[in-house]
C-alpha cells in the first residue's frame, strides 16, 4: 500500500466474484426443506373478484400451500412505501393486469404452476382507466376509496388523498409573485412535453426466499430497502423488529425497482402456512408488472426577460402513477420541487400530481422525479435560446446558480460551482469549435436535492486483534461499488490497508440500521457513519497507546496499521492485546448520520446537491429519422471522489442507461395490458447504442457532508441525456420534439412536418 | 411483563426450535453447490507413512480433490490450541489410531467414501506408547520432537515440552514450607487415585461446511471456540481475520469437545482446492477419536494435625494427553494448581505432568483438571475423617476456605460461603440423621476457579426503532441457555421486555469477539460486556429523552420500554425517531470484558471461583457389587441466579453427566486400539440411571463480577459426584475404592477382599 487511500481507484470487492460467476444472487440459494412459490396474476386490468376456487389446486399432489387475500385475515396484509394501500394478494378487487390473486406453495416450481392452473378465478370486470386524462374525467371510477393505512416515511405520512378525483399525491410550491412576475416578463414561453412509463429491466428478476417460524421470519432477497422490508414485515405480522431479519444477497440490478421486494410478504405467508422456508421468484414478465417509472405530462411555463434572464415559472404536473401508490407521491413531490432546475428564478409556482390508473404501479426509478421535470426545463432552454437568438451555453450561464446561492428557502444552499462544470463540459465537447456539417450538439444541466429526504444511516466498525478490521453496514451493494467505498473511508480513518478491511453486506438481523441504498446517498451519508464509528475506534487506540507509551493520546499517530509515537512503535494487534490483557478482543466504534436539520418545502432540508450535466452531438439521418450520438460527455461532482473509478464508472452508468429513456423505451399498453413487458419486446441500450466517444469528467468541488467533502453521484447523468439530445437534434435539424422517447418514426414526422431547413437560429452557431 | 427481568425463569430461547425438531445443525446445513468430504485415518496408533497412493482415488468418477498431508506446502498446515502441533492431515508419520491421513471430496457422500477405499496408504508401524508409565520409560520413542510453533492461547505462550520424556507439560506449584509441615504433621496420609480417558459422546458428531474462495474463508460448525478458530484458519491461510468468517448453527452437545473442530481445516482444504462449499461430517466413531478427557493418576499426600488441621499438601499429578497438545498442557496446569480443594493448606508441592501417548488427544472435558484432583482430595478427605474418627462433615466445616479468604497468592480472594453451603447441603441431604441400615452417605466439595484464565468477551446491543432489540454477541447456545440469559441481561438494563430482545448466535463475519464459550464464563463475563453495552444505549435514552422533555438526563428513568420522568413519557421508539429527526434509525453501545488484574500462579487471576458441592446417598448390593444411588443433592453458587431455571438445570445436568465417569465410562484401549468408540459399545448414563431423589440446590451468594453479581455455574455439579458416590460407598461397606469408575465388578472386588464387616469407624454415624 503505498500513497493515500482516499482518491485511489481500487477495485471493487464484489468484481472478482461477479466476473468469475460466483456471486451467489437471490436465485442461486437454498435452503434446507425449501419448497418453491408461484403466483397466479390478474388478466384483467380492473375488475371485481366474484370467487375464487382454491379446491383443485390444494389437492393437487406435491401442493402445500394456496393462499389468497381472504386467507390473510389474521394478519394486517397490506404493504407499500409511502402509503400501505396494496394487498399482498388482491383483496375483492384488482387494479391492474398482473396483480397477484392468489398464490401457491409446492414441492417444486412446475407442481406449484400446474397447480395454479387448478384455481378458478371468477372477474367481473369494470371499466378501465388508462390513463391521466381518463382517471381525471368527471364520472371516473374511483380506484382508492378507502383512507391510507399508515406509511413507512415520515416525510409523506401528510399525504391526503383526494379520493374522489383519483388523485394520489398533490403538490404545490409557490414562491415570490409569479402573476406580476409574468406580468411583467418580456416573453413567456408556454411548453408541455411528455414521456411515457418505462422498466428498469434489470438482469435479475425479483424473488425472495422467506422462513416464517414461530416468532421469527427470515427472508433473503434482493432489496435496497433492507430496514423499510423489515418494518413492512413486522408490521404486517405484528412482530418485533428484532425478530424480523432481512438478508441482502448480491443483486442483479436495481436502479429503484427493488424496493419493497412483493415476493417477499408472498413468500412469507407461504412460509408461516408451510412451516418451511418458500421461495418465489417472479420471471422478468412479472417483474415488468410489478414496478415502473409514471409516465408524465409537463407544461412548464417561463416568464423571462428580454436579456435572458429568467424571472418566474410555472408548472402543472401530471404523474400516471399506476394502480398504488408505491413511491408515487414522493415522486410527484420531488418532480414539482425540482422544476426549477439550477437556475434562479424568484417566483414559482407549481403543482404536481400523481394520478391512480389501472396501470403498473411506478416508484423509485434512478434520479426519481427528476428526469421528467429536466426534459421539460432543460428543453425549454434551448427554445428560450433560440427564440431570443441566444447561445444556449450564454443563456444556461446567465442564469445558473451559484455555489452558496440558496435554492429555495430553508433548503441546503448550492454546493457545486455550476459555471464552472458548464465551461468545463462546454470546453470538452467542443461546444465553440465549428462543426461538422450537419452535426448538432445539446447541452442540459440539471441539479438534484441529493441524498434522499430526511435521511439517516448507522455504522459498527470492529477492529480485529490482528490489525484486520470489518465495517458492519447495511447498504446493498448493486452494483455501485459502495462495499469497496466503505471500506476505503474506514481504511482511511484508521489508516489500514483497505484489503484488511471487510464490509459486510446487508442482514438486518446483525448489520445496523441504514435506511435505504438510494439518492445516491451511500459514499457520503452512510460514509459519514462509518467515518464516525471508525474515528471512535481510532479514539480508543490513540488512548491505549497514548498510555502505553507513556504520551497524550494526541501524541499518537495512526500509521499503517499502528501508532507512532515518540519514535516508538505498537501495531493495532498489540494495541488490542494490550488493552484486553493479552486475552484477545477487538475494539468497537459506531457512528451516526442523522438527517440535516431545517425545513425546505418538502419537508426537509436536502443532503447535498447532485448535479449532472451532459452535452450531445449528433447527426440525424433525414430518410429515417434515426439519430446517430457520436460524442457524449457527462460531468458530475462528487465533492470528493474517494474511488475515482467508482465515480466514473457510476456516471458512464447512468447516461448509458439514459440513452434508453431518450431513444427508445416505453412500456406500451393496450387497453391497459402491458404489450411488451418481456427483455424481447422491450428494447433497452445496447453496447453497440455507445458513442464513439463517452466520457466522463469529476469536478471534485468538495462541498458535500461526506467523508472528505464527499458527495453522491450516479443519478445526475441519467437525467441530463434525453434534453440534451433532443437539444443536439435541434441544433442538427431545427426540429424540437417534445415527445420521448427520441424514435425515428417520431423524428422522421416531425422533420417532415416541418420541411427541411438549415439550423434553426438560436441554435448553436 | 411483571416484575423483575432478574430473578425470572424464563424458557430458553432455543426450546421451541429444539422440541419441534425445527432447529438446524451443522449436518442440516446446504449450501450451493456443496459436495461431500471424507477423511481416511490411520489403522496404526504410531507408524511411518512410507507412501500414499492418490492416484485411483483421483481418477474416481465424481471425485473432486484428493488431498494428503503432501499436498499441504503452500499453508501452515498444522493447527491446536494450546500449540500448533496437529497437522490437518498427516505428516510422514501418524501418532494415534484414527488420525487423519487423507481426505477426499466428491459429489457425494457414497463416491467419497468409495474413494477413500481406493487410497494405498504403506505403514511402517512403530512402537506404541499405551499409556504414561511407556511414555516417561526410559529409551521410549519420542512422539514430537519439533519446536512448538506458536499459540492461541497466550497464558500458555511459556510451554516448553521436555521433548526427550515425551513430557508435554510440566506444571509447579510450591508455596510456603512443604517439608517443614510435613515433618511437623501428626499425621501423613498418601493416597493414589486413578481414573480413565473418557469421551464426552456429544449427540451431535463433529462436522464443518467450509467455503474457501479468494481472499475468503467462510465455516459453519457448531464451535465453542468461534474466534479462536478464525484465528487458526487466518494463520493457517494466511488471510486477515475480518477474511475468515465462523458461523456457528445450533450445536448438539458440546462439554469440551467442540473447540477447534479438526473437519473445519479438512472442509477448508478441501474447499480451496474445489472451488466448492464441502462439508465434512465425521461419524460418531471419528468423534470418539478426535478428542477425550485425560486418563490420569493422582497422588496427594496431606500433613494433617490431630485434631483435624490440614497444615501441607504435596501432589503428584500424571495425565495422558495422548498424541496432540491440544489442551493438555493447560489442563495440567488446572489440575496442577486446583489441588488444595476448597481448604485452608498453608504449604503446598505440586507437580502436574501432561504426558505425550498414542491414544486420542485429551482436551477439555467440563470443568477441566478440577474432577481428576477432586476425586482425589475428596476421597482422601474421607479416608482422613475415618483415620482421625471425625465426621467428614465436621473436618470438611474445620478447614474450608471462609469468604474472603485467600486460596493463593495473586489471586482473586473467594467470593462463595462454603461453610454456609455445606451446612446447606449436609441440612438438605439429611446428613445428621439416623440412616436405613446399609445406607451411606457421602458428600464433597469442590471449587475452581472459573471464567477461565485471562479472559475477555465483547458485545454490542441495537435498540431499534420500534423499541426491539438485538445483542450481538458470540458465545455458542450449546444448551446453556445462553442466549436467554443474555437477553435477559440486556432487557433488564433497558427496561424492556424479554422477549423484545433477540441474541444472536456467533458469526465472526458480523458478531463482536468473545474469548470462547467455556469455564462457565458466559453469563457472567460476556454477559457484563452485554450489560455494558446495554448500559450506553440506556445512556443515549436518557440523554435524548432528558433533553425532550426538559430535563436532566439523570431525572430520566427507563421503565416498560419507555422513559418517564416529571409525569411525562416518551417510548424508545419516539426516542430513537426523535434523535433521527423522524428518519428512523437505532441506537448503538458496545461493552468490553477484560480480564482481571493480578497474577496467580496460573498467570492471571481468576475471575470468579466456581463452587459445587455434592451429596451422595447409596446402597450397595454386596452380591453384585452394584451400587444404588437413592439421593443426589447438589448445590451451586451462581451469584445472582439471572435465570434460576437455568442454572438448576445447568446443575442437574452436570450431576447427571457426573454419574457417567463415577459409575460406568472408561474408553478402553488396546494396544492403542480403541476398543469402544461408539455409543452401542460405549456405557453414558441413562435417565433409569438417576436416583429417586436429585435435587439441585442455589446459594445466591453475589460475589460474581457479572451482572448482579453473577458468576458461573455448571462444571461444579459435575466435578463432587465420583467422590460422593466413593465416599457414600465407603460409609455403607466399608470400602474404599481409589480407581473410577465404580463399577459393579470393582466394587464385588473390593468388597471380596476386605471380608464382611459393618460401617467402619469414621464413617458417618
Amino acid at each position: 500500500m503505498n500513497g493515500p487511500v482516499i482518491g485511489r481507484s481500487l477495485p471493487r470487492q464484489d468484481a472478482r466474484d461477479k466476473v468469475t460467476g460466483r456471486a451467489r444472487y437471490t436465485v442461486d440459494l437454498t435452503m434446507p426443506g425449501m419448497v418453491e412459490g408461484r403466483v397466479l396474476r390478474s388478466p384483467y386490468p380492473h375488475a371485481r373478484i366474484v370467487s375464487i376456487d382454491t379446491a383443485k389446486a390444494a389437492r393437487h399432489p406435491g401442493v402445500m400451500a394456496v393462499l389468497t387475500g381472504a386467507d390473510l385475515s389474521d394478519i394486517d396484509p397490506y404493504f407499500g412505501q409511502a402509503v400501505r394501500d396494496q394487498p399482498v394478494l388482491a383483496i375483492e378487487r384488482v387494479r391492474f393486469a398482473g396483480e397477484p390473486v392468489a398464490a401457491v406453495a409446492a414441492v417444486d416450481a412446475l407442481t406449484a404452476e400446474e397447480a395454479l392452473r387448478r384455481i378458478s378465478v371468477e372477474y367481473a370486470p369494470l371499466p378501465v382507466i388508462r390513463n391521466v386524462d381518463e382517471a381525471l374525467a368527471p364520472g371516473a371510477p374511483q380506484l382508492h376509496v378507502d383512507r391510507p393505512r399508515s406509511t413507512l416515511f415520515p416525510d409523506v405520512q401528510d399525504i391526503k388523498p383526494d379520493v374522489t378525483r383519483n388523485i394520489c399525491h398533490h403538490f404545490t410550491f409557490r414562491r415570490g409573485d409569479p402573476a406580476a412576475a409574468f406580468a411583467q416578463a418580456d416573453l413567456v414561453f408556454d411548453d408541455t412535453f411528455t414521456l411515457p412509463s418505462i422498466h428498469h429491466f434489470p438482469l435479475e428478476p425479483l424473488g425472495a426466499i422467506a422462513h416464517h417460524q414461530g416468532s421469527e421470519l427470515t427472508v433473503w432477497t434482493g432489496t435496497q430497502y433492507p430496514f423499510a422490508m423489515r418494518q413492512a414485515l413486522a408490521e404486517m405480522f405484528g412482530l418485533p423488529q428484532s425478530r424480523v431479519r432481512i438478508v441482502v444477497p448480491y443483486v442483479g440490478g436495481a436502479f429503484g425497482c427493488r424496493e419493497l421486494i412483493p415476493a417477499a410478504p408472498i413468500a412469507s405467508v407461504l412460509s408461516r402456512k408451510c412451516g418451511v422456508p418458500v421461495r418465489v421468484l417472479f420471471s422478468s414478465e412479472e417483474t415488468a408488472r410489478t414496478s415502473s417509472r409514471n409516465a408524465g405530462r409537463v407544461r412548464i411555463e417561463t416568464a423571462v426577460m428580454k436579456d435572458g434572464t429568467l424571472i418566474g415559472r410555472r408548472g402543472e404536473i401530471h404523474l400516471d402513477t399506476g394502480a398504488y401508490t408505491d413511491q408515487g407521491s414522493r415522486v410527484s413531490k420531488k418532480a414539482g420541487y425540482r422544476i426549477i432546475g439550477p437556475y434562479r428564478i424568484p417566483h414559482v409556482d407549481v403543482n404536481s400530481y400523481a394520478v391512480f390508473t389501472n396501470t403498473v404501479s411506478a416508484g423509485s426509478y434512478r434520479g426519481f422525479g427528476t428526469p421528467e421535470v429536466c426534459w421539460a426545463y432543460e428543453s425549454q432552454m434551448d427554445i428560450i435560446a433560440a427564440r431570443l437568438g441566444m447561445d444556449p451555453f450564454e443563456l444556461r450561464m446567465k442564469n445558473l446558480l451559484k455555489r452558496d446561492e440558496e435554492y429555495a428557502q430553508g433548503d441546503r444552499p448550492i454546493d457545486s460551482d455550476l459555471d464552472q462544470a458548464l465551461e468545463m463540459i462546454a470546453k470538452e465537447v467542443g461546444w465553440h469549435a465549428t462543426r461538422e456539417s450537419g452535426e448538432g450538439a445539446g447541452l442540459a444541466c440539471a441539479i438534484k436535492d441529493g441524498g434522499g429526504t430526511r435521511t439517516s444511516s448507522t455504522a459498527i466498525v470492529r477492529l480485529h486483534q490482528d490489525g484486520s478490521a470489518t465495517v458492519l453496514a447495511s447498504s446493498a451493494e448493486i452494483g455501485q461499488g459502495v462495499q469497496s467505498v466503505l471500506g476505503q473511508i474506514a481504511a482511511a480513518e484508521l489508516a489500514l490497508d483497505p484489503a484488511r478491511v471487510t464490509v459486510t453486506a446487508p442482514d438486518t438481523g446483525v448489520t445496523p440500521f441504514d435506511q435505504r441504498t438510494n439518492a445516491s446517498r451511500a459514499t457520503s451519508l452512510l460514509g459519514h457513519a462509518v467515518q464516525e464509528a471508525a474515528a471512535r475506534v481510532a479514539e480508543q487506540i490513540r488512548a491505549i497507546a497514548g498510555e502505553a507509551l507513556g504520551v497524550s493520546a494526541e501524541a499518537c499517530r495512526l500509521e499503517s496499521g499502528g501508532v507512532t509515537a515518540n519514535g516508538q512503535r505498537l501495531t493495532f494487534g498489540q494495541i488490542i492485546q494490550r488493552f484486553f490483557r493479552d486475552a484477545g478482543g477487538e475494539l468497537i466504534g459506531h457512528g451516526y448520520q442523522r438527517p440535516a436539520t431545517g425545513l425546505n418545502a418538502l419537508g426537509a432540508t436536502a443532503s447535498f446537491w447532485e448535479i449532472g450535466l451532459g452535452a450531445a452531438v449528433v447527426t440525424v439521418d433525414r430518410e429515417t429519422g434515426a439519430i446517430t450520438l457520436h460524442r457524449y460527455v457527462s460531468l458530475s461532482d462528487p465533492g470528493r471522489a474517494i474511488n475515482p473509478a467508482g465515480v466514473e464508472g457510476q456516471d458512464l452508468g447512468g447516461a448509458m442507461q439514459g440513452l434508453g429513456p431518450a431513444l427508445f423505451e416505453a412500456m406500451v399498453y393496450d387497453d391497459g395490458q402491458l404489450v411488451n413487458g418481456s427483455m424481447i419486446d422491450y428494447r433497452l441500450p445496447l453496447f453497440s447504442d455507445l458513442p464513439q466517444s463517452f466520457d466522463a469528467l469529476i469536478i471534485e468541488g468538495g462541498g458535500g457532508p461526506g467523508p472528505h467533502g464527499a458527495k453522491g453521484v450516479a443519478e445526475g447523468s441519467i437525467i441530463t441525456v434525453a434534453p440534451a439530445l433532443a437539444n443536439a437534434v435541434f441544433a442538427a435539424t431545427g426540429v424540437r420534439l417534445r415527445d420521448l422517447p427520441l424514435t425515428p418514426e417520431r423524428v422522421w414526422r416531425a422533420l417532415r412536418e416541418a420541411g427541411p431547413k438549415s439550423p434553426p437560429t438560436g441554435a448553436r452557431r
